[in-house]
């Protein structure tokens, strides 16, 4: 009898992308929070999600990852439990309330990607890398303190589509991870049947919910970023009109739940 | 308003990884008829498929292939347009009639991913590679014709877990994708939510429906075949126990359908 | 005792990057003739080289290739015997006759980029794309003839660098590559002993020989062409002012053998 | 006029893919010290340097690097300033005192094995993966200290050919790059006209040079080490008899300089 959580399913259950949760993930993050047009954010909002309070606020996360299942056998090769990742959340209204939600994301290892798909996050395969800081100081690497400057860039289909740097300046209790604790995701998965093509087999949203969740220090300071345009992605559209500042910090925490908050398919159908 | 037939939706529809059906594709063929272990052939069918009329049947099957959507416009930017695929299909009986199921597909680009988890190919990236021929003769690449010895691989997780060779013999009528004639593949899409971990919100078997086939003549010969095992993948476990013939052609066909024949729902939730 | 042809030398001789020569080579290619700035063109030249007479003269030359050693083992794992390649030929003049010089070559296998630098071609890793033609009509590859539009695309660092087509014509005698019939190249390998850093070891003008030449018919037609700017690569100073003709042929050769044509040494360290 | 340190040469000196020296690295390293056939040793080493006091042994270093030049300019490009390595060392007597050699060497990115070419290494081109530490405590990483399970892993050609773990138990003050203290290198650059393939134009031992050395606290603990056998590869000759400690640490030194000890040419065409 085939096993396993996703695809694909086995019958000792050891070939799944994703296996059964809980998941631990723990990353180091670059953040940058900044402001695109209103209507170009708008226009990425799930259905249901309204503008948030400031409009057209953005943030952009960068980070270097490791997961591990329940087992903790991924620990043994990197191959299977490493991967960077890029996402941009953008700032939204739900039910009210401050929310956001989160329309362009890249991994470079598919096991995340169907992870990530799974939650309502539109994982994508890209190549995503960050500055590392190490324990001695060399010229070679940025300084995990005041003046460190790192850098971190992603690129989809050939092409670099973001650039982006952080130039420490001090310790904060902020950080633009704070836009995320009211994450609206969405998940879909279509119909390929003839007639069906726009009536989703599944799609509804879902409050992302992380458990054992930690965060280090945070240092903060001055950020540059780059969104270029490309043929076969409209992240273009979300290019920063204003630019804030920039955020370093390393993030844990577990998934094995979420929330459906809405079931779409009734709504598109109408 | 986002728009798109996959993830990530968009405001003009240009981001998602698979455009609206229909999708056109072409592929150069190299694939080896050879069985397994029966028991394992078992293991591998999606619920509902009883074994085939000669068990342990396989055939493995390595192609180089390019796609295009209604528009054509992926034809500029072979980053899109490409895909190096290999997978296993093995033989099943689905209502009394003969079958195949495909356990184990893997290809290099993500777009080619999604298309398959929608059509319900368990879909993962893997790295292929296979000899290609030239219409000049020359002591770098194989003759089309006979003698012309053909090698491909599939690497997963930084480990080779399939070598393969057909040295071509003589044209035939016949080619191992006869066995896709009946293609009963399992859409699967999870949930997350606490509880649901066991009741995937999609669980169905279909049927793939292809239109505007076309196959070339088809060159066969003698073929070699080693499965590697992989702590990552139970793919070894349907290694060769014999070889039959290699086959070589090139294969075309116009997928923007398909027909569930069995929702699994019910029955895997009682 | 360690043997081979190149590093890494071994007991064996079977990890050397590249085996003992000969090596055959068959490649299906795309090019196109265009001319870039002349003074762009100049300052690219080796030493001892003079502007060609048509001065700027260019050409782009993407292919798709295989290889193989004498005892032609290669040929059984293609992840040996395969790359992709694109460089520029730029126009000159050597000792008072037609020659060409090539700046610029990217090959995304690194046993390719040690034959190159053993050859005098500064090949270095980039990813190169190009379409490919089937032996079936579809709307997913061009057609091999009149009408059909091949693409191809160079990336380095993450960026995209050049971006080709060419829309195929008719057929002529001629092709781009005859600029390639009196090709000096230069090998190079520097000094690492301080004060000796603008010394090399090896700074040789070299003509390069190839023997067992094999050319397809050759497509010819309508071309585009853009080259982009990077901060790691001088590329750009070689875009187009003026694109020519787009070719399509396959081209063959043995490769084992050069002629040094004079020795830099003395003239730089003067 | 063409500058630049290494091909590629160009106008500006910018397309180079090792720029003029010095060259600052940064690594964090976990290393092996085994015993391998002695044997298998003494074959790997270059001429002029006999087997070590004791035979047969080894190290083996993973290490994920960060490298600038004089300029920094690099720090803004992680494409540009990252790669992963993967070597070995084995022991050596040179004139009459402890030595080592580095038979093979595999590092992620093209500028860095065109600055190891220059150094004497061997490097060539493979993938490397490194367990990474965080400074939060999670499932998903090791802990850096008492306990904490580093995993590695090298792959060429597509195949897995180094497993290696360290699990971390005390500091200590040695560690296993004392053996690199006298590394003995080879600089080889072929000749590739005929008659000459057996008489490289560069081929001499050299003695590397590091300068602004700095190396973190070293933890040590149990190690396990599996070395592969590749029909592309003779790493697995040097595979371990017997495992030694295994040793994590952080490594920073500077590069712009090197002295020949010994020029093999006279030697080696007699």
């Amino acid at each position: 009898m085939l096993t396993g959580f996703t695809t694909p399913l086995s019958p000792l259950g050891k070939t799944n992308l994703a296996p059964m949760p809980p998941w631990h993930f723990v990353g180091d993050f670059m953040a940058i929070e900044y402001w695109a047009d209103p209507s170009a954010v708008a226009a990425v909002l799930p259905p249901g999600l309204a503008p948030g309070t400031d409009p057209g606020k953005c943030a952009i996360f960068f980070s270097d990852n490791q997961y591990v299942s329940a087992s903790g056998i991924e620990r043994i090769d990197p191959s299977v439990n490493q991967y960077m990742e890029c996402f941009i959340a953008v700032s939204a209204t739900w039910e009210g309330k401050d929310a956001a939600a989160c329309p362009y994301i890249f991994v470079d290892n598919d096991n995340s990607m169907v992870r990530g798909l799974i939650q309502g996050m539109p994982k994508q395969i890209g190549t995503v890398r960050m500055s590392r800081s190490f324990s001695l100081e060399s010229k070679a690497a940025p300084h995990e303190g005041s003046g460190g400057l790192f850098a971190a860039t992603l690129a989809h289909r050939d092409r670099r589509l973001v650039e982006a740097t952080v130039t420490l300046e001090n310790q904060v209790d902020d950080a633009p991870n704070r836009m995320l604790a009211r994450m609206i995701n969405m998940r879909y998965f279509p119909n390929l049947a003839a007639g069906l093509h726009q009536q989703p087999a599944v799609h509804e949203l879902v409050r992302q919910k992380a458990r054992d969740v930690a965060r280090s220090p945070v240092w903060r300071g001055q950020a540059t970023l780059t969104i270029n345009d490309s043929p076969w992605h409209e992240m273009g559209a979300l290019k920063p009109v204003k630019v804030g500042h920039g955020f370093r910090y390393t993030f844990a925490m577990t998934v094995d739940d979420l929330t459906t908050v809405r079931d779409l398919r009734t709504a598109m159908q109408k």
